[in-house]
């Protein structure tokens, strides 16, 4: 069972990575952008073959490693 | 218009970092997990408000500064 987990910074947190993106776009002559923000793509390859048990795993994964919950959130997805 | 790119590692291409995930969920405890990668997701918010040239325009800035293509592959998710 494959698990995507997407991390982003919370609402109002400042994000300088995703500013520093939107520079070098706007130096790449791309206009019209106006907010970019830089988040975390996580793919697992899980052995549990259960969608239920699969989601809550990886959300007790989310909170004890991969997301650092102070200022991120994080969406979970389940597939196959 | 919000854009969303997940950019991931090519199959076959290392991935040290997730590598280096799955090690630490599996010192924390977490069995089953066979497989970890790891990627970006960039969250943009354009002017534009033509899907379709909002897609052409991501698509652009995927091949000129977002993704490294030859080694990982970008998924383009338009909203809204």
């Amino acid at each position: 069972m494959k698990a995507r987990v997407y991390i982003s910074l919370k609402n109002g947190v400042l994000d300088p990575q995703g500013k520093a993106i939107g520079h070098a776009l706007e130096n790449l002559g791309f206009t019209g952008v106006n907010n970019v923000r830089q988040g975390k793509l996580i793919e697992l390859d899980l052995a549990s073959s259960d969608p239920e048990e699969a989601r809550r795993q990886v959300g007790e994964m989310c909170e004890k490693l991969l997301a650092n919950t102070v200022i991120e959130k994080y969406t979970i997805e389940i597939a196959e």
